[in-house]
């Protein structure tokens, strides 16, 4: 068999960059699943064979959930203006972290994965590209497209197609802070419907996270953009920050800035970037929950965070709680794909959020209140939860 | 590792039968490249090590060439308008097929593939489609659109795309046509310059093979399409078949029917369907030349055709001189990428054609003008040849 050559070493710069080495040649590749050793196989697996699969698909379309790959891969798509801490940099500097999401997809979901990165950031563009590309896939896994656009985008395309549509830097990031949160308030003993939530950014991961948090019980909650809470006093704000403003701060009266709302709060939620002032978090209440999910700088150090909360989680790997999307958006995939999902529904983001936090099970501790994404019973437990949620929620075909 | 469920053999027709069989879950998959045994390789390959990678590319692009799959690369799409002899029958029936396809460029060519079956047979809309996708890809293989359309499609995207664009249908087609022909005339001492031919389709296949014999140096070339001889007395003629006409049949005269042009014709190939009746074959000169390409049922089927012919080939794997694309699509994008080439030219294409012809070498007889697609030197030898053939016109970028 041919082989891709691995690249001109003398014109590949960063040569002994561990980051790189593992780089070079990308990190995902095509494999067949079928064995092809000669004309016979050829001939089963492509003409004249492969034509009796197309007719019977082309008289029975719901026949492409058993003779092709298609229900069990998502697309992995992006337009590169919100990658990772970077930013605006484009679809084709954007590949590698969608390679790598793919990566992860078939590691702990089983979900086969394409990195599709668009030459467009047209809010009409994208939504006209991926519903022609839709046949093609399972499902749709947006990555990475910049607020307030994936509003609309993901809330189109949901509407638009039957197969689940799913922007992770939103849900993803909802589904395991939800999951964490949830045992921090069972190891402080607390009560969703009285505890006092604060979440700093009213981004893709902001709107979402508050959105998921009422949607478990959570009624005191006042979320903020970079200009303070958000409430309908204000008149600059979005469809979206508006009517996140009428169920979120309106309701308890919540104003002003961070070190306002702060001030005896229970929770910190941060998903904004930048760095909250130490006197800030002092003034929160005893036994505080603080989660600083900024990579790779949390908007409140652990450091900082251990002097004044009882639980701290962060996004990064090198401290405890990593509240890290690969524990919800691989099983959740997963899960939908098991039923043959048509959707991906807010019951299913509950299922999935639940199946996370009950991992933790009795080992629950300050250090301890959501699993690692190594724990080889995450993909299993969140997709069996996230199946039977959709078989419930009468969007499962199978 | 969650891995995918085989599906519900209870609700999936055709168990039990191998075509089907074998197409149970698809044919295809992704796989990562890289292990990802714990934190240390999730902090090189995904976050917060990828991110030095994004940022190196969004400083120069052309490092996509090194740290990602991209270079080696291709989309296989369609429309789902011309798929096999089964006509339209849309995108999610032509799903095996891009499948099928993706599996031999993988197996034949070490190329990645990725199947992409279009919701749009609008020519406007897969041409942004596609070049919206286009830096999710080293190159794009068109692949069963109807003609006339296709021609426009490849024609636009070359000229918009710096990757190499190619409809397989037109131009693998005519690529081993071409080797095919080359080793029949050699056989039975014949100049291109002074050989008959009769080419019986004006589809994508047949305007393909027409053009790449007049640039191999045949002069007398009749093309047919349902109507007859395409020449300029014809006032129905597409653009296409205005300028093919001009080209061919304008110059020598040629004109009418099938019959008229196949009397003393040395060469016949066939990819329209249909059947040439026997007496029509039997006015053909001596020694001659008949290539029935239609699947699964030749234009002229060898038992008829060996009554009058020295040489004959087919498409089907089942008689000799099997006329099959892949021997030239796999080679022809693994040379490409092998250098990473802009384009496909037209001096590729000749060289793939060459080189399939030379392997041939001394073996050559009347059973055996073309490699079999078994043969392993077939990838080797034609991506070398492509490889350099790009260098030479200009359109290498390593």
């Amino acid at each position: 068999m041919v082989t891709a050559p691995q690249g001109d070493a003398s014109a590949r710069p960063h040569v002994g960059d561990p980051v790189f080495d593992l780089h070079v040649g990308g990190k995902l590749q095509t494999v067949s699943t079928v064995a092809l050793t000669g004309p016979e196989e050829l001939s089963l697996a492509y003409t004249p064979g492969v034509a009796r699969v197309c007719e019977a698909i082309a008289a029975d379309p719901s026949l492409t959930q058993h003779f092709t790959w298609v229900p069990n891969t998502v697309a992995v798509v992006t337009d590169g203006t919100a990658v990772l801490g970077l930013g605006d940099i484009g679809p084709a500097a954007a590949m590698p972290v969608m390679e790598g999401k793919a990566v992860l997809f078939k590691q702990f979901g089983g979900v086969d994965a394409v990195p599709i990165c668009l030459d467009t950031t047209d809010t009409e563009e994208i939504i006209e590209t991926v519903a022609r590309l839709a046949p093609s896939f399972g499902g749709i896994n947006l990555e990475d497209i910049s607020a307030p656009r994936c509003f609309e985008i993901e809330a189109r395309l949901k509407e638009r197609l039957s197969i689940p549509v799913f922007h992770d830097d939103q849900h993803g990031t909802a589904v395991v802070a939800l999951a964490a949160l949830t045992n921090a308030l069972r190891l402080t003993g607390r009560d969703p419907a009285t505890t006092r939530v604060v979440v700093q950014g009213a981004g893709a991961a902001g709107v979402a996270v508050a959105r998921i948090l009422l949607e478990a019980g959570i009624r005191d909650l006042a979320v903020l953009d970079r200009k303070g809470v958000l409430n309908t006093e204000r008149s600059d704000l979005t469809a979206v920050k508006e009517a996140l403003a009428r169920d979120t701060a309106d309701h308890f009266g919540r104003r002003g800035s961070l070190a306002d709302v702060m001030d005896g709060a229970d929770v910190y939620i941060g998903v904004s970037g930048g760095t909250v002032p130490e006197e800030v978090v002092a003034s929160m209440a005893d036994d505080a929950i603080i989660f600083g999910l900024a990579n790779p700088t949390p908007e409140v150090h652990p450091d900082v965070a251990h002097r004044h909360a009882r639980v701290v989680a962060t996004g990064r790997s090198d401290f405890p709680n990593q509240i890290n999307n690969v524990l919800a958006f691989p099983g959740i995939f997963r899960g939908a794909f098991d039923v043959h999902a048509t959707a991906i529904t807010e019951g299913m983001k509950l299922a999935a959020a639940a199946a996370l936090a009950e991992l933790v099970g009795d080992r629950l501790s300050e250090e301890y209140v959501v699993p690692s994404p190594f724990d080889p019973r995450v993909g299993p437990a969140v997709s069996a939860a996230v199946a039977e949620a959709a078989r419930r929620d009468g969007v499962a075909r199978r």
